[in-house]
């Protein structure tokens, strides 16, 4: 996931590549279906959803226990083993997507790219050095968008802060330095404006230059990069951010009393925008293959670690979804579509554009999900939707009795999956047991080693079931 | 702490440098002590140490919760950020040294250094590459004491085995190989095996090169150094460790079957024995000062991170013992002697030099002390000694009921301290609530930010009424 600030302004450049035709699958077969009532009470749709045990209960079985065991988790493995990182922009992108385009096709799927525009913002070489009170490397990773320093670096002295407050009350201290802003870490959703806006904040009170804590609770001198974003009007300075233990000692020196200067070098630099495409697979409705249940994770990461995480994870279950209904022989009555967005860590671009081109068909989308808080044991499924739709998901998650996930919780998330929502088609996303996300987002520590394979049957059982209950249910969600 | 493999082969050139008088410390005054029968029962020795219970509560009002509190926290984070870290052999292992000397002193402390010759290996730069199948640049730290590669690096095809079982059932794979190791992390005291000998056990089924998975049982892409000991008449070939997701990915990669290729470049050499110093600092005894309770930690650490917990931490709570003991203007009755180890993670190598000096005195060496697994919340003290020594300990340790650590513990652990415990001195060490203490030990994350000021309060207060109350007794523990 990136944050949830304010969306970049370069959407631009929005035409269809390539769409498939809905193939009619003609060896599949229809499960049973409960009656057709279209005027319904909630007792009928309690009814109508509680027929779909059985159906679940093979996806469960499958998914956990069947030859699917573990497959979501092999995939993962091999794309970001074969890929790496894969940053809006890069060659690695472009491979992953042509990867996933070619798995997809592969395993039987209806696939096509919709292409969009993109960021190209490259980090280049950087390096950080404190020079007084003594010399010590600096671990630090550059921020998204951020500029980069003249080829023989920013050397200046250092103002440590704790808050913006802290910065406005020593704004005549800050001109000429480079501010190290040191804030705790409170929740992510809080503290992450240290890092989206606070070289903007220090070049207002004159700083030339910022060093940012690493948005996370936990550090084993890691440092975690991320997207960040400059106010028009006010100068654009180069951030970085650095790990939390550097940011701590700088900040007990500083209470010393100690004169700090450190020099960066950073060669980040943005190219003009790149194409790329969000990634579409799908089973038609065999009802109403217009009508679409929606299906996601992104697949750009940040460039460092593997991207297993954020979100490769949560792409493989949106595909593993598809997977598990073809393998049952399953075709529900509306269109399971997957779609494996593109540069969703520069403020889910690919999305925003795939949303103003399919805006158009809104009526048509029954739910729209998305997976970017990673794939760890599920605790719930959150979901944004008003009371009527919320009763019908409250039977539905009743399904999920036999891996003891029943619970549904307000407000779904997902930057990709928000201008939907925002504009009322219900949302639903993937609560799970998160305590050490941050440890690794946006850091070398995003690799499979943080992935278990039992989790991730167990996500995509959740996100089968859920997914092709409703949209297989006689009608849409109500909205 | 360093491994508890055997002791390297180059202890030699013993002298001492410089022995201060015992002072007179005509201002201290001494405390009520129980009555002076030589002949005593348990029940006596019990009646004794409970009379201690008043000093003691006293000593642990000062270090938690009066004018002590924080101090050694303080105290390590200035000596930590002053210095930094104080590999073996290095500048900074002697401006660490000359920083205690006179940090020591100021503290109105008698305090002499010790002369010892120690090793002197320096890591140079090191980089590591998969090349095949895809390019990544892999974190590695290399091994103290590995042989250093060509210039231009070790190219080579990669072998990855999870053990040495497999290791010896795949030797014909070996051959001109760089061989990963791949091991799960049971314990550190099984586990370290690879580290230790991987590079032997490689270079005997023909391998050019090794790589060992860290040994830790968790990573944030973090490397972890350490000692390493090549076998008598085996082929010295260089070895590093990498992370545990890197070692993972190649498994996979290899299970697989694809071909990893990677090179390693290592600046790694060694250099003649370097001199240098354990610091010693005490306040003698009053009524017998030749007697001795050694309290220690090791002032060197690797040449990564702060060396703040291995062992910062245990070096500071034990000079706190003397500046508590002092402020409260206590004396004891035998003298309290602080050592601040130098080039433990050798292998023990400066107090291995200290006990072939001072072992000619063993029978007045009463009890040896050391902290070197982490200064977190203490959870008891670990004890190595006969059972009528353990009958007096039993009865020192409830004297810390206020701070709720009354458990004794069998067998005491310390390098350092294991010479004199092996020729029949009791040994005491600090239990603490370790589970993270491999996360961080030997890598980049052993720093201040791991260390809390309450749980190096505790440290102290414990360690402090152990060593004034044995060093306060009537009699010498039995031994």
């Amino acid at each position: 996931m990136a944050w949830s600030g304010r969306l970049p302004c370069f959407l631009s450049c929005l035409f269809i590549y390539t769409l498939s035709p809905c193939d009619s699958h003609p060896h599949w077969t229809l499960p049973v279906r409960p009656s057709n009532d279209t005027a319904r009470k909630v007792s009928d749709v309690a009814t109508e959803v509680a027929a779909y045990a059985d159906v679940a209960k093979q996806i469960i079985e499958l998914a956990v226990f069947g030859a699917a065991q573990n497959r979501s988790y092999r995939r993962l493995a091999d794309f970001t083993d074969t890929i790496g990182n894969r940053v809006s922009g890069s060659a690695n992108l472009e491979m992953a997507i042509k990867y996933m385009y070619s798995a997809l096709t592969q395993n039987g799927l209806d696939v096509h790219l919709e292409p969009v525009k993109i960021p190209h913002w490259v980090r280049g070489k950087e390096s950080a050095e404190m020079i007084v009170p003594r010399v010590k490397n600096l671990a630090l990773l550059g921020l998204g968008s951020s500029v980069g320093t003249p080829p023989e670096g920013i050397k200046a002295e250092v103002l440590v802060v704790r808050s913006f407050d802290e910065l406005k009350q020593r704004a005549s201290e800050a001109r000429g330095s480079r501010v190290v802003f040191n804030q705790p870490f409170v929740s992510y959703g809080e503290t992450v404006a240290y890092r989206a806006f606070g070289a903007s904040e220090a070049a207002k009170v004159g700083a030339v230059a910022t060093l940012i804590r690493s948005i996370t609770p936990f550090s084993i001198n890691s440092p975690h990069t991320g997207w960040q974003d400059y106010q028009d009007g006010v100068k654009r300075i180069p951030t970085a951010c650095i790990t939390v233990e550097d940011a701590e000692m700088m900040w007990r020196m500083s209470q010393r009393g100690q004169k700090i200067v450190v020099r960066v070098t950073m060669g980040a630099k943005t190219l003009p925008d790149a194409d790329s495409f969000n990634v579409v697979a799908e089973i038609p409705g065999w009802q109403y293959p217009e009508q679409v249940v929606l299906l996601s994770g992104h697949l750009d990461s940040w460039d460092v670690g593997q991207g297993a995480m954020d979100d490769g994870g949560g792409a493989m279950i949106s595909w593993e979804v598809l997977s598990l209904i073809k393998d049952l022989g399953l075709r529900p009555r509306r269109t399971l579509r997957t779609v494996l967005w593109t540069a969703e860590e520069q403020g889910g671009v690919g999305a925003q554009q795939y949303y103003d081109l399919h805006k158009v068909n809104i009526s048509n989308f029954d739910l729209v999900m998305e997976s970017d808080v990673g794939t760890f044991r599920p605790v719930a499924l959150q979901f944004t939707g008003n009371d009527a739709a919320r009763k019908v998901m409250e039977e539905v998650v009743k399904l999920l009795a036999p891996i003891n996930t029943t619970k549904l919780e307000t407000h779904a998330e997902g930057t990709d999956i928000s201008p939907w929502m925002q504009a009322g088609v219900p949302g639903a996303s993937l609560h799970v047991a998160d305590s050490r996300y941050f440890w690794f987002h946006h850091s070398e520590g995003d690799s499979m080693s943080v992935q278990d394979p039992q989790d991730m049957n167990l996500c995509s059982a959740l996100w089968a079931v859920v997914s092709y209950v409703v949209a297989d249910l006689q009608d849409m969600l109500p909205r």
